[in-house]
């Protein structure tokens, strides 16, 4: 049925009963309404008007083995027929679960073997919130409750796992900020570092950003320090390689737990199952959610180190924590078949010897494009910064604007990047081949030159 | 391949890989192990020992049309094919999220026409709690902060969703609960009535306690109400009829929103779409979540009242709130097969006419076992009490030891009831026939007996 809907149908009756995330609805309702996307297959989307689209950002960061595969559909439908909900209280559980939990703990750094499940990134991070600070208490050490998070950081939409997160526009909207967190500056080198200032030496500034706060705060009173190994929503910001070492160094100076938000780098996408492994750090938590399933049900949870369940193991006493659909059964079957293709079809290793490289590529033929600050990429996932002004990096007026801009004309194009303010940022489905590198290069190439046209004027001499 | 793993192997694995939620599992693992759940079928399940089991608590408040359908799991494999995950940020859209949140504002009291999306109760009442805060703030009333909430109430499991809960058990492990809560008691009867106080009487005062607490707080402060209709996992505790339009008649007082956590009570529960319409109240806000899929898929959402969405569209701007998952397209189809399924079998009149009244009379039966001090219903959700003095209402010492006992006889017998501390809750599948009636009260008959043989020691003179 729905789907015979009519475009204007659709549009009208989504103004009238949908509410979108992180959306102004005045603008939305007003103009001429949403883009209608009906169909997915591989690497492409497909719009109510026929319009085939590349998806450069793999559905938000999830559909890693891309659209419509018929493993995944026979994985739900079999597992909907076997067992499609049971919950994990009351000294239950059920294969599906069991299974996943195994691999994932086969997949995740040595210390990580055991899984607490949930349905997002947002109810994963709320449980290592949680997880964190009730771990400080069973170790009698009930003062450790900040967590050093930092600026620009996503980690949700859940008032606590958003106030964890450092977007002051999440912030906003929340009413209070839960307490307990501090934000540090974010290793962003192209965005923030000193004139000359070499990306290795930034990095260690950056890190040692964390040093400082922990010894402001008093290092009896902080918990953990939180961070995603690429931040993602906050603009694939990738810090230089000096950056995660010394944030190891630090946390176990200080004893502090590590928690690796992988919502967005787990699965792959820097060419190792979790980022962690990329940048050799050794985190006590990592909460992954989006790429499991390569996004078709949702699933998230909490890699938990055995530190911290040895400490849940100690106490003769529930967690107080969990949720209905914790370990939900069609859930756990399609993430277990979706890491099977992944093996299957080596996408991981792929993305380390074939499309991570390719991406670079592809991204390193736009640095000298006048509308190109800098280009950057780890894996597959990469962003090309616009500026009016190479040489000083400054940007245009009223931040936002051109990125918004081009993105347009990549949509407009067949082509989905994401504009976060003036940065283009991209994280393709892990299947790219060299037909759509190539088809998102040709794209990109006059994407560029029509912002261009629009917006030269502003353009430093 | 999962399904082939034995069950010791199972267990093992479990006990090293998976952390389950609000779980002691030092018990857990040390104990026999957990039961495994393999397969569900209309009203029962089965486990890894070849055991049925008839499911009493519906999954978990949530198979309302029972395990194993078919056309779910179509409508799953061919959503999966067509479209298996897209967002809906940045002005795009779906056919089966505007289809699903058309029919919810269709089914859903008349004032409610907007949905927001989530993938669970907490993430919805979460959304809730921002959304109840910011109204107020886009209202030019920023004070009005303050929800009230009552005791036992649930209303999930993230820190904001836990804190406005009223279980003191979440509380503890929240570190610290996020502010701006209050929570009065509970319009629980048998539990909390004075001696000789009519049901009536003690209604009219359990929801004066929020008139009470409004005063207290001061009016301007006060920025909504939050209630179950039914409290469900604080066990079943049924409002007296004059309790909700009471609330009703205060929250229009004083001016302040009502949320309606319908988690439990959405989708025909009480043999009305939503238990607002049964109780006759106009809810400003309605969140929901399991049985919108029968659980099949995770799923929840936020009903919004026009008041709300007029103050959202009023402002050029975002709310900066929303989830990777909302309104996931897989999720949406299933939902909407659900609904149609739950239509065309007629299962919301039948608890009304049918289903309902055989859980009361079965329940019933059991008003005069030397163990239970009552039994109460309403729809397809219902409860017994166990005390240790049906005179008095005197419990059992160590709350809660005799309803494990209970439980533990109910289960090895072949069906789930769930025990709150001494009170046996359920909530079938709204599908139950005779015959499922018929072997619950048999499977309730023997166990309460065995109860009774295990603690008589113990009972009144």
């Amino acid at each position: 049925m729905s789907n015979r809907l009519q475009t204007e149908q659709i549009q009208q009756l989504d103004s009238q009963h949908h509410l979108h995330p992180f959306t102004t609805h005045q603008t939305l309702r007003a103009a001429s309404g949403p883009r209608v996307i009906v169909k997915g297959e591989g690497a492409y989307v497909f719009d109510s008007e026929g319009n085939r689209i590349l998806d450069g950002m793999a559905g938000l960061w999830t559909t890693n083995i891309g659209y419509g595969s018929k493993e995944l559909a026979q994985a739900a439908y079999d597992q909907i027929l076997e067992l499609p909900f049971y919950n994990t209280f009351f000294k239950t559980t059920h294969p599906p679960v069991v299974a996943l939990a195994r691999k994932l703990a086969e997949l995740a750094p040595a210390n990580l073997n055991q899984v607490f499940f949930g349905s997002s990134g947002s109810e994963s991070n709320d449980t290592a919130i949680r997880l964190i600070r009730h771990y400080w208490v069973l170790k009698g050490e009930p003062k450790r409750r900040i967590i050093i998070s930092r600026k620009n950081a996503y980690h949700g939409s859940t008032i606590a796992a958003g106030s964890m997160g450092g977007m002051s526009h999440v912030h906003q909207h929340s009413y209070p900020v839960y307490e307990g967190f501090r934000h540090v500056m974010d290793p962003y080198w192209y965005g923030e570092s000193f004139d000359g200032e070499t990306p290795e030496a930034f990095g260690l500034r950056a890190a040692r950003a964390i040093e400082d706060e922990i010894l402001r705060c008093g290092p009896e009173n902080v918990a953990a320090f939180a961070g995603e190994p690429v931040q993602g929503a906050g603009g694939v910001k990738i810090a230089p390689d000096t950056y995660w070492p010394e944030v190891q160094r630090i946390v176990d100076k200080y004893g502090i737990l590590l928690l690796a938000d992988e919502v967005i780098t787990g699965f792959g996408r820097l060419g190792t199952w979790f980022a962690s492994e990329y940048y050799g750090i050794r985190p006590d938590l990592i909460t992954f959610a989006k790429a499991a399933t390569s996004g078709y049900v949702p699933l998230s949870g909490v890699l938990v180190g055995d530190n911290i369940a040895d400490a849940l193991m100690a106490e003769n006493d529930d967690f107080n924590h969990g949720y209905t659909f914790s370990g939900h059964p069609v859930a756990c079957a399609v993430a277990l078949k979706n890491l099977e293709i992944m093996e299957r079809d080596r996408l991981v290793p792929r993305v380390k010897e074939t499309t991570g490289p390719a991406l670079a590529r592809m991204l390193a033929r736009f640095k000298d494009h006048p509308l190109v600050g800098e280009v950057r990429s780890v894996g597959m996932m990469g962003a090309i910064e616009l500026v009016a002004d190479k040489k000083t990096r400054r940007r245009f007026s009223d931040l936002g604007r051109v990125g918004l801009i081009c993105r347009d004309h990549f949509f407009r194009d067949g082509f989905i990047m994401r504009a976060v303010f003036d940065t283009m940022v991209c994280a393709p489905p892990l299947i790219w081949a060299d037909t759509q590198f190539e088809e998102a290069s040709a794209v990109i190439e006059r994407a560029l030159d029509q912002t261009l046209q629009d917006v030269k004027g502003e353009l430093a001499a």
